[in-house]
């Protein structure tokens, strides 16, 4: 390699870091949200490797995808959108159609994401009782719109609540449905089983699906045995962009967070455990609600075995 | 009633409440503790008392043991304790007879305490897999003793606990364990599942018992079926001073406070629940480790069926 070439490399590195950094730093937009920003991070890229040669221009796309799915490991539609994106660079032969594949791609992404907001939005409507009362747990961008939008098209009904330590995501749920003119019932997460018998539905966002189950916040498989054991049905809302690979499944089931978050002064001799996600098995799972309607297990099984992974995202 | 007497009995009464104040506001205690306090508050009634009449004296008996009972309703054995103390002033005839009869009360029913705290180690021990992990749930003082005795004689094995919100009394168990040279696991309670798994056995305190089950810390019901999904036996611990007749439990089922404690900044339109108390049914419990050894659901109702309760105690 040339000192020109070397020179171009690190600028090239340079340039990938400095778009991926806002993506890493965000702790707070759901993953729909990142996947839109990362969708203008491609944007930049196919503009990048435009006078590059094939073989440059896909290892560029290559280094910039582990990149993103590894800056938020936890955020299925990151890895889904990078995984999109790397198959249709593979049927490109030269850099042009590349560069067209690679939008064709996005925009098919995008819109997925945009039509499965609404098409979800629809199938939630139908599942809360009028004047019923709805457990929603954590905080899932997908279930809060879809209960803002039960309410704006005139249904009645009040959501309950855990804090869900110990980022307390249920916090900014109540507050954004106590906003939107939804009644809203709290509690701690550990009172569950005392406002879990009066509900009609208890709703879930999810952080990724494979064939084991749905992974989410942790506490998720608390409640789904208490909506078993207290006869609630249990509703996962996701598009199907959170479909991922079993191997990397069980990377997000190892996912951990400092102790200190959850114990600052712990004494000497207390081992204090942060992990973040839970795994519920689809057969604790209602129903999985996403823009092709509601999913039962065997639905799932045939997208999960359905996931061509891309060699550079396999683990 | 003369001046004076209106200026002794509002003495009596600022006596008796600063008396029960610290046994109100300690929130961190757990029964046996507070029932040890309790005693001593007894003593010091019997010494107040001894120049009135016998239906002065009983009836600031009576007057303490009302307040008593409701400044912690959820403590059975302060309602044991002021019904036994109130049945035994019933047989005397004179103030130095009820000083007496009051004395012997409070004797026995701290011998029992004790006596009951050695036999329950005892079985306990053997409950506990040497090299194995246990769950201890939310801070019960005879748990506790329970686990620093097998420590002290030699048995090894670790301990993992949740926080036990609002009060995080996980927090004083991970402290006194660590304290006493048992390692401790330590996290939030809607991680629950993930550590559980692991337990050769699940053990919590109780708050009180009667025939539809044992009413313990708010949690308690969700590790029960936890337990029971995960294959993993739960043994509530108890002297036999909580048994309470049922109208009793119902009350401490009934037990909440201020929502603020969960929440002090909660938005307008969200209302915040802080209910103490599970009740969890005796099908979920795998035995009850007494000091009448470990009962079975048929050997409880035998129990509970059995409580005398003084007509000033009734609900």
């Amino acid at each position: 390699m040339s000192t020109n070439q070397d020179q171009e490399g690190a600028n090239y590195q340079y340039k990938i870091e400095s778009l991926i950094q806002p993506i890493r730093d965000d702790l707070m937009s759901g993953a729909a949200e990142q996947a839109l920003r990362a969708i203008t991070l491609y944007q930049a890229l196919t503009a990048m490797v435009k006078d590059d040669s094939l073989d440059e221009a896909k290892e560029t796309l290559i280094v910039a995808s582990k990149a993103l799915v590894d800056c938020q490991p936890a955020m299925a539609p990151l890895f889904q959108l990078a995984n999109q994106v790397l198959l249709a660079s593979d049927q490109a032969n030269d850099v042009p159609s590349l560069i067209d594949k690679v939008d064709q791609a996005l925009t098919a992404f995008e819109k997925r994401l945009c039509d499965s907001a609404s098409k979800i939005a629809d199938l939630a409507y139908d599942l809360i009782e009028p004047g019923g009362l709805v457990f929603a747990y954590s905080f899932s961008s997908t279930v809060v719109s879809c209960l803002l939008n039960a309410r704006a098209r005139g249904r009645y009904f009040r959501v309950v609540t855990t804090e869900a330590r110990p980022s307390m995501e249920g916090r900014k749920l109540a507050s954004r449905l106590a906003a939107g003119n939804i009644e809203v019932i709290y509690t701690f997460d550990n009172a569950m089983g005392l406002v879990l018998g009066n509900c009609c539905a208890a709703f879930m966002g999810c952080d990724c699906i494979a064939s084991p189950g749905v992974v989410n916040k942790v506490g998720s498989w608390a409640l789904a045995i208490a909506c078993r054991e207290l006869n609630v049905p249990l509703y996962a809302f996701s598009g199907t962009e959170k479909f991922v690979s079993d191997e990397r499944m069980f990377e997000f089931e190892k996912h951990e967070r400092p102790g200190n978050e959850v114990w600052d002064a712990a004494p000497k001799g207390v081992a204090v455990l942060n992990h973040q996600f839970d795994l519920v098995p689809f057969n604790l799972v209602s129903g999985l609600v996403s823009e092709d309607g509601i999913l039962g297990e065997s639905d799932v099984q045939k997208y999960a075995s359905r996931i061509d992974v891309h060699e550079a995202l396999r683990i």
